[in-house]
């Protein structure tokens, strides 16, 4: 128990299969034991990784799925594919998350591994800036019948599969008929998602806050379908009209195989993700980084 | 006095110089003054058609300025751009605006003349879908000073003037530096104007109710200067660093010269602008008819 | 045997599995023999369509494969997507093709069937505007060795299989290093391809006689990948060095699956397609139609 | 007399009203009088610059319109700004051109200040590659009298002027009517330009050996107003329509007024221009570095 911590049940989950994790983990764990804080340490990173016997003893090891009930935050020591993997299952929990890249500055991962320490001393003691990011909800319809549920941080994508052929699909947006789109598919995107793939698709960069996602054609044979920006509140239906290799992705990493006439329904999940950065974080120089913006004249 | 009409000071502004409109102006009085309504017509509209002497005695011929204050409704018949004019008028004064089309249907100007009678009818009575569109509000800074001020319903557009050179900016949200930026230049827009001329310079579609703006760049040389959609509550400058020739334009209407170091800051006008639509009025199928969508399959 | 026809020998290919394509085939091969010309039915159309059994006896029933050797003309009854298939199995003959569109004008396929006897009674005279269209070669090589062969008139497509991950490969042009690529996948386009999947991509237009292809990459991670156009005469290699599940298309209609080292090696097939329009054909004219251009203002 | 060189009569031009040129343009003078080479020296960079007495007296001090006749070379010290203007105003002459970069690697200006002797002492003895690249002529036509004409290397632009509205125009290639058009204006590009201007309106890269034009609407209305690359061999003419502020600017250097009903008439220059690149010179290299495209992974 640590009076000067904002946190006392601290999660731990790594990037899996990644070699060179041990020591950044072990020297994680030492921290945080040495600052009498509860260690929950995910099995799949146990597995992964060789741990020190002396500091594995006072950790816990369970399950990704457990460390929602039983952690108050959880560091993610990965990138930010990582991060949306662990923002995924942990949504329905509110445990804050923090972020420690390993080498590549990410949009979510702001803490650089060699600043781990110093950089969690201070976060730990309330020394960072929380923001607040939503995340999407969908469901497949098949024949009036839920049959897929997930979420997704950064976006759910429509997409054709693998024969390389056009898909055809109608979006409704809260009911109401928007369009008929032939296309290499569609990304419905949170503020997150929109600076990965819905950028390279078109779409318009969504500072975090907006409350709104984009719908981003891929690659659409109208060139006046273009990107539309909605409320978070919108409902969005998608109903595959053809597209015998459809597919609806979940932030890149899950997949579900659609079918001709599956609806695939959209909307803000009830919870947001809170993300702790470093108190110096600023979104637009992450962006001027990662984009290679120029620098503001002197 | 009509008892079953929601307005009873009705005001009239027509389309400068547009031959053909003393007719649908005429109708148009006609139709009020019988209603027992109150007429208050713009003196520009005035000169510009051949009123009927016997209609004219029982209308209050006023300026434009004067509307805001004696109106409780204004009827604009001409197009889009007409009512963007008005609307930068009476915006500080909350009156409602019904737009009447000549032949295009527009985004905001949806009543067709043919129906126009029909429809206010119903309007009038309550029969009408109202939409709040927000609108920016501009202010150039020139050494410290502010040397010029304009709303703007759909866009405020910082851009080179007539030499053909790019010129560079630097942009701020918040105080925050986003970057520097060498281009056509910058459009900054509501959500109305996402689908004039920031559509045209690749911007998203945002939705109406959506409460944000988009920076569009204009042609950038760097290619990953992308669209960028922010809060309407975000504090906007731009200041500009190179172009002895750039100019601000509000709704590509009224413009302003500026200097090299002039500061252009924009924000969320404090009203919105309220339009009064037919009962029917469905923005996607307006969107779908302006840019050529595809009609839903049956 | 007809003297006043430039072709005698002339093929026949029909979409396959097209219900409705009967009644037009029947009057086609009824006015060619009736014109004293030699008709070769495709196999696969007398297998797919109800042919009147006494004109089917004056027909010489070949396959695809043969039609180059025997045919002097080949007509198809189809839209482009029928086109393209024939002309990758027929361009090693240098056979000019002729397309009749079922109701939908084509690029390739410009004779509607409602004026299919009309124009074919000219065309065979020579009243024909001839087009020669370029073709892609493309060879897939693995480890040293050629595992795969095609022709496109279209296109080469280099895409992401299912998984919906993004691949990586590296571009070379006349063996000079052009870039690395992270994306979609990559579309080396001819001018014919340059209104298709290209064209959504991205990409520009070609003109039919520019001997040019274009590399146009499927949202491409970096921003400033942009298509270029090259000399016909260019050879392209594209290196897969990320893609476990990366294919190579063909017209979009053929495909074979790529593995990571994969090299796809692209230039001009020597021979080009001739194709014959009617006499009044306009490239820009179809153009108009099928992109929705203005027309000129009178 | 230099039996070593290729060139004898060795012109140079230096970026007007630059500080700092003189160091660079002596050392210059000095190694080029050393080699035993005849020096022409542009009378504008006599007049920006200091220039060592003792070296003045072997220089001819000329006109830039008098370098065409007079020189086999000339050398060009800016950007490739400075080269663009050079290249207009020597076209006519076959003159080649090398051009020596201030710190800013160019596409056309290749050499690095630091190695200018080095490189140009191999250079002069044909160790240098050769690159033609086309030019543009423009010719405004007005009531049928031609009232303008200018060269381009980059592009000729017609755009809409200060006013800030949109203008229309009619495109017309080889006298066929391609669209009307309604944008802030059209590049009409070379190869050379496709990296300048036009690809920051969103046209295609054209390698430079490619005999094309693209044609480049800037922000046009309507989304499927595309880019378009044509033979080099095409006459384009732009029928200005609609736009009181019009203008034509020729590689964002010079200009010239439109008039409502102006015709300009676009072809290939007859001449091209001749570049002279370091031995070691790679396009896509450049490409890669000005485009921060990523490098081969090795």
């Amino acid at each position: 128990m640590n009076r000067n911590s904002q946190f006392n049940h601290i999660g731990i989950v790594t990037r899996p299969q990644t070699p060179m994790m041990s020591a950044v983990l072990n020297e994680l764990i030492a921290f945080l034991c040495n600052e009498g804080l509860s260690v929950y340490l995910d099995s799949e990173a146990q597995a992964d990784n060789q741990i020190n016997p002396q500091q594995l003893q006072y950790c816990h090891v369970i399950r990704k799925s457990d460390m929602g009930r039983r952690c108050d935050l959880v560091i993610v020591l990965g990138g930010d594919g990582t991060l949306l993997s662990v923002a995924r299952k942990l949504a329905p929990y509110r445990v804050p998350l923090i972020g420690i890249h390993q080498g590549h500055l990410g949009f979510l991962t702001q803490v650089p591994r060699a600043q781990m320490i110093t950089e969690l001393s201070g976060m730990l003691t309330g020394k960072y800036l929380p923001e607040e990011r939503i995340l999407l909800e969908a469901t497949v319809v098949r024949t009036g019948e839920d049959v897929y549920h997930s979420l997704a941080l950064n976006d759910v994508v429509l997409s054709r599969g693998a024969l390389g052929q056009m898909i055809e699909f109608e979006v409704f947006i809260n009911k109401e008929f928007v369009y008929t789109q032939r296309s290499d598919g569609l990304i419905v995107s949170t503020p997150t998602g929109s600076t990965a793939y819905a950028l390279a698709a078109g779409g318009p960069i969504l500072q975090p806050t907006l409350r709104a996602f984009s719908l981003v054609p891929i690659c659409p044979q109208s060139m006046s379908n273009r990107p539309i920006a909605v409320n978070d509140t919108s409902e969005i239906e998608v109903l595959v009209t053809k597209g015998s290799d459809a597919r609806a992705h979940f932030d890149g990493q899950v997949f579900f195989d659609l079918k001709s006439m599956d609806k695939v329904c959209i909307n803000r999940y009830r919870n947001s993700l809170r993300i702790l950065h470093p108190i110096n974080y600023q979104y637009y120089k992450t962006l001027r980084q990662k984009l290679h913006w120029g620098d503001q004249l002197v």
